[in-house]
């Protein structure tokens, strides 16, 4: 495989061999790094500033680096170049420059992940996509809007704030509403409003080659289709793997009319779960609901300024007209009580906010707790069921390794009780193995022929998921 | 390719060439239509009983003949042999059988279908799976249940009466459970409880080559899982054309505490769909909206002998506390009272099956209308902002034709209007141009690279979608 420098069609082999399949040996490695700025070619760089203009392209190291990790603990894997289209003919001009000479694409907009999925393992090209950020369509009386990748979460609501809508998908951070589709966010409203599965109608995509997808045909936002293959489910969650999402499509829905918080104390986990499940059975149709343990109740009380009972702790938040409102807390205090717990405490209207910042804050203020120690993050789903046992042994876990830490069950412990290893995170760079254990080897294959189908030369996001 | 009859290399080249790609020429067909009972090789079919049993397979003609059609106008295509399996193991070895042999499959439960989704277009083996009926896991406390394909909706429900739960998703006929998850069902019940896609959990699927895939992985029954792609979500819709779904886990939900159903007739079409919307943006949890219009009504008042006023009406019903109904109903009809229509008509308990069945029912009560005229039934999606137009148009074009029918906009005019060719019966063989025109060349490219990638030689449900 090695040829002599200076052949020009070597150059061009070698190029593509040392972007995409990484070089032969330490030999041709050198000759590339003496040869080329960083590691892509001049021409292919100036062929990147052709497409989207050159002040939209950067290779400063300072750049680089800021695209290379997202606010996880994996260490930052820098691109080669960053740049910024404008719209999505010049998304899918570089997708096709990127794909003729074999080049990794990394899609990148806010950066909020957190299981490394920006990381650029193997170099490449990340695409900011931050420029594109118009909401493109509102149809209110559809319940739908269509909205560009650098459209955040609350840019959005903040947006619709006088249209009686909003979009309840809150997975804490003011995430891209793109990359939240790309990675199937989900938030304390899911078991509402559900997640970005049940919320994305329709997405524009560039595939590796440059051509466009409508995963649900140009300009269609339903909810109840059935037409063919459900495209628009497969790209939800594929985390940049199989194309580049350039729109998304959302459904809306009503804003609530009135809203109330409030916060209950249980003697023990057990009791906290039992309420919860017989709360849901109730049929009641409750917007939120989070279990925090005394570990974490404590290091909000101190981070957060909240004025908690430690004990674990049930978040509960309902959406209604005042009447509804009113007779949903009155089942909800009898449930309670009827569980063993004492009451439910209101949280006044104007903490609604603190309170679930200080959820949402729960990593930082265990950041607090020990300065200088890193923390490591990460979420897993189990059947309501086997909720207080798994957090029960979690602690005990916790406490035979030193580690400060809580409602973290083992991921292991997880999959063994048939949980599953992601919640909203998705996968990234973090959790392949642990996906393999979860979907096993014909599930691992069966995604791997979707990839391959979709991305046959493997640029898209390379070493994520799979 | 064609050789001398006789050897024995070409026996088998021969049979797979024929039933996997159609003969090469009349002679060929002429040899092997004298040599093969039916179209299939005797060898063939004595390994298909040595896997389910010899009282478990039929070439009866009238056997065959039953499992050509479905619900639909589609001319009745025969499989070559029926089989019926006990069991997933036994799914396996037949799918496998049939990959060795490039014989075709397709999967058979209760032939409900509205778009000739089960006809044998390339003959081969029918796997007809209900004698697959167990309710194989209930979990009340996760709002989880798995189900094999026998298992319909009806008997789903009956099984679940003294749980406190419910399946909602209801499509009209008593459909296997696995079958609407095939097909992505949904039913009067999406804008409360969403469609099949946002309620299967996980799916168990033999692929073409036999192998087990669990979607979701193995035992494992999440609404919030971002595992990897989705896999749950692609073969939700695909029609038997990535694999054979052997079982299916379901989300379940609360039974309402209460019922309350209720109609409302209408000045014209337009008034009716701004009360639609109203009540829609008041959040009101509303369980079922209907809309029909005075031809459906009158045909609907002689068939099913209701008494409703001939006008374009709506069918509502609302779940909830008895507190929460009341509150509901009123609010209702302020909406609805403050656009024009007069008021809502409370239906009385005994009568509302009689009133859901009679809307079901429409398709029969426009047959008896014209007896001796064939009817064609089809669905579309159009945004509900859009629906007015449509159905005056509708009306139009009918009456334009000389065509009895109703509520059924015509489908070249819904694409035009942005809305999808299939709410809920899926492509099956009928609307496969249609399809290509949702969707676009793109598309379609995308979804037969997955075909190709899952089901590279074509066995599973031939013909189908693509």
């Amino acid at each position: 495989m090695l040829a002599v420098p200076g052949s020009s069609e070597e150059w061009s082999i070698g190029l593509r061999d040392y972007i995409s399949h990484k070089p032969a040996g330490p030999e041709r490695w050198d000759f590339l790094e003496r040869l080329l700025p960083g590691k892509l070619s001049k021409d292919f760089v100036e062929a990147l500033k052709a497409v989207v203009g050159r002040p939209h392209v950067s290779t400063a190291t300072v750049v680089l680096e800021q695209h290379g990790r997202d606010e996880s603990i994996h260490r930052c894997q820098p691109p080669d170049v960053v740049v910024w289209p404008q719209n999505v003919e010049q998304v899918s001009q570089l997708a096709a420059l990127c794909y003729r000479e074999g080049v990794p694409i990394i899609p990148f907009s806010t950066g909020t992940g957190l299981e490394g999925g920006v990381c650029a393992v193997q170099g490449g090209v990340c695409i900011n996509l931050t420029h594109m950020d118009r909401i493109l369509e509102l149809k209110p009386e559809d319940f739908s809007v269509v909205v560009e990748p650098g459209v955040t979460r609350k840019a959005l609501n903040t947006h619709l704030r006088d249209t009686g809508l909003w979009f309840p998908v809150d997975p804490g951070a003011d995430a891209s509403l793109c990359g939240m589709a790309a990675t199937g966010a989900s938030g304390t409203t899911t078991i509402r409003y559900g997640t970005m599965k049940e919320n994305v109608l329709n997405l524009e995509v560039v595939l590796p080659d440059g051509q466009l997808l409508h995963t649900a045909g140009l300009g269609r936002h339903f909810r109840k289709s059935a037409a063919g293959y459900n495209l628009t489910g497969l790209f939800v969650g594929s985390e940049g793997t199989l194309g580049l999402i350039t729109a998304t499509t959302l459904r809306l829905h009503s804003a609530p009319e009135a809203t109330l918080v409030a916060t209950c104390a249980f003697p023990s986990i057990q009791v906290a779960v039992d309420s919860t499940i017989h709360i849901l059975q109730a049929a009641m149709p409750v917007a939120r609901i989070e279990f925090l343990d005394d570990a974490v109740i404590d290091a909000c009380n101190r981070h957060s300024n909240l004025n908690c009972t430690v004990a674990p702790t049930l978040f509960l938040e309902f959406h209604g007209s005042e009447r509804a409102l009113e007779e949903q807390l009155q089942r909800a205090e009898e449930i309670i009580q009827y569980n063993g717990a004492s009451h439910l405490s209101l949280v006044k209207k104007e903490q609604y906010s603190q309170l679930w910042a200080a959820r949402h804050n729960a990593l930082y203020a265990f950041r607090a707790l020990r300065p200088g120690c890193k923390n490591y993050t990460t979420d897993v789903c189990v059947p309501i069921s086997r909720l207080p046992e798994i957090l029960v042994q979690a602690k005990e876990d916790l406490k035979a390794l030193g580690i400060t830490g809580s409602t973290c069950p083992l991921l292991g412990r997880a999959l063994a009780l048939h949980g599953t290893c992601t919640g909203e995170h998705g996968i990234g760079l973090g959790k392949r193995q642990l996906l393999q254990e979860e979907v096993g080897p014909v599930g691992m294959e069966t995604m791997r022929k979707l990839k391959a189908a979709l991305d046959p030369r493997g640029l898209m996001n390379p070493g994520k998921v799979l």
